[in-house]
């Protein structure tokens, strides 16, 4: 059996949104720039993308900006926001410890450049709260970015709370909705979101689109210069089968969203109970206030890569973490944020599902991933001392 | 009869480059960055399209970047190169007046942040030359970027001898080959070429995405923060359908250059006779150093936009000028750099053309085209003075 438990890295492509692209490639190809027939049939088909994103974010068309991905949105959105609160001295920016390397980076990047950034702790249930947020507000805090949901451990932040507490204090908000877009309903006039990020291919749309929400008001500032699309926000000729793509994906998620989540639920929630049931194991990040599809745990005294090489043998695509920072040895900085020991995050696993998965994949990874860690346990020299109590289980 | 004369703004996408991305949408899937058996059959995709870049541009594979498209690699080539030239104190940069607004706005943001900028002229035939490049090399210079091939006039500009005067002086070369990749040929070692941006969607490759060549050692500075992707140093999940659709592309367009070129040009050089033919009329660039695809005429006494209306209700997609600035009422900086004066660069006409193009849609534009711009002329007050001798013909 082959088993695509990865969603959270990226989606298959949907039926719906191949073909929303299909015509893109080689009828209404036209540069939608141009004053011409074909071109002015490409420009039809931005503006009904962004009609749709707009209509399901509840927010207008002019509020959405077409990039290349998730990660470009939210180098934008947090480039934005520090130019505005730059221009007023306002030079503070509160985050998590546990967002996406898109915020954290950019972040870092802007330290270098004399703002200031405050990261805040991640409670051991993997959710922020509003109170947290509203105590580190200053006076010359400019932005609030906080990610909707967790793209690790798929844990759902209280985005309306915080929402509300930047609005009273004044103070931009921007949330990575990344993992959430397409999952999770967003209102981002009821959640007093400011800015928000989404990446198409996470919901099953095409890789190399993403969206950035501004509130009508808020100026962006270019982080790629040249020619005047997007409202000369963000030039590049628009990549408009992926941008068609994203928004019929974008439609069919949402349309579809409660259905997905009740059927994604109780497999999750199978699952975790199954999986959790393996001793000296524990789920990451709390068990209901999750992403439908996100299941994250820590096995103690094994190696999350041996493990996902094992997983792959038997035809099931997992990922210890981000696949944004595979390669690195390093364990998950959103499981440490979490307070993991590093022995414990080194052996954690993410199995994300969409409704693409099917009910007898989950019983096929229960009976195989508790062979699995069993197996690594036994060669494990660590499980040994552990077993023999020559040191202290952690979990 | 439709006819797309508009190939300089965008191409459809060939069947060879459709063919490549197809199987990544719904099969391989898989995120590269991924360590599973799906994310590694897209990893080895993306390193097979990375490959084939380096192979027709004579460089080596870890020397390419993919990004969102040519305005993307133009920004992190340029903000590259000056990073690394202000880490040495060198902080000037030579261009020429008629770049890509992607070179001009990037340029004009670096001038912001303390970068002095010389803008080379344009001599009358749209060919800038070694000579003044030398002329203006300070001890001071950290970058050299000069386009391969003008957007808008077609004019190819003297690389081999540009990036010789660079290698010699020790100061870095970058082109923005956007016009000139799939249709010219480039070696990025004979020509002396440091950096390099092209994009997919001028040579029938897909939308949304670009290359980056920076020769090894060039220390790339990111444009977009976050994963660890393209060695660091271009954040996002990588567009893997649209980078196979682009490797498939320029591959295509490599092999059939000089067959596409040996065609187009007999093609373009009729159109240039016979339009050149129709009086007050002229050739914006040199008649013979012109990408094979490219006619670009200044018409006296009428309105490019005018003109492009009726062309359009004849079937016939054209444009006054660069798609990205469309929109704006302002003539195209490309002309006026050339010294058309502000009257006649607004009666400007740009018709480019691929080996998708047919001989019999010349026949057709030389039959339409001088019968429309006879019925503009009647039409404007501006010509019916110029041919009573009010005022003076300027071409």
């Amino acid at each position: 059996m082959n088993i695509y438990a990865d969603n959270a890295a990226t989606t298959a492509v949907s039926k719906t949104a191949l073909t929303a692209m299909m015509p893109c490639f080689q009828e209404v190809y036209g540069n939608p720039s141009s004053l011409h027939s074909p071109g002015q049939r490409a420009a039809e088909k931005l503006a009904s993308a962004r009609e749709i994103f707009a209509r399901h974010l509840n927010a207008q068309p002019r509020e959405i900006t077409f990039t290349s991905g998730g990660s470009e949105a939210d180098n934008q959105a947090l480039r934005s926001a520090a130019a505005l609160g730059a221009r007023k001295g306002k030079k503070h920016i509160i985050s998590t410890k546990f967002e996406h390397h898109a915020i954290l980076h950019t972040l870092q990047a802007l330290e270098k450049e004399g703002f200031e950034v405050t990261l805040l702790d991640i409670p051991p249930d993997g959710v922020v709260t509003a109170e947290q947020v509203k105590a580190a507000i200053r006076p010359d805090t400019c932005l609030v970015t906080v990610m909707f949901a967790n793209n690790e451990i798929g844990t759902i932040q209280p985005i309306p709370e915080i929402g509300q507490v930047c609005r009273e204090a004044g103070v931009l908000f921007h949330t990575d909705a990344v993992q959430a877009a397409g999952h999770l309903p967003i209102d981002v006039e009821a959640m007093h979101i400011d800015m928000l990020s989404l990446s198409a291919h996470k919901f099953h749309g095409p890789k190399g689109v993403g969206v950035l929400y501004a509130r009508r008001g808020i100026p962006l500032e270019n982080v790629i210069y040249g020619g005047a699309q997007e409202r000369g926000k963000r030039a590049g000729t628009e990549n408009i089968p992926g941008i068609c793509g994203a928004a019929a994906a974008f439609d069919e998620a949402c349309v579809s969203m409660e259905e997905n989540a009740a059927y994604l639920t109780p497999l999750r929630d199978k699952l975790i109970a199954g999986l959790t049931a393996i001793p000296h194991t524990v789920l990451n990040g709390d068990p209901v206030r999750r992403l439908p599809g996100n299941v994250n745990l820590c096995f103690e005294g094994i190696e999350g890569e041996s493990l996902l090489l094992l997983l792959d043998a038997k035809g099931i695509a997992a990922s210890s973490g981000s696949a944004c920072t595979s390669g690195s040895l390093d364990p998950s900085h959103v499981l440490l944020a979490l307070g993991r020991p590093h022995e414990v995050a080194h052996g954690s696993l993410r199995l994300t599902f969409s409704e693409y998965n099917k009910p007898e994949e989950i019983d096929y990874m229960l009976e195989v991933i508790p062979k699995i860690v069993s197996y690594l346990r036994e060669m494990s020299p660590v499980w040994d001392e552990l077993e023999k109590g020559q040191r202290p289980h952690l979990i």
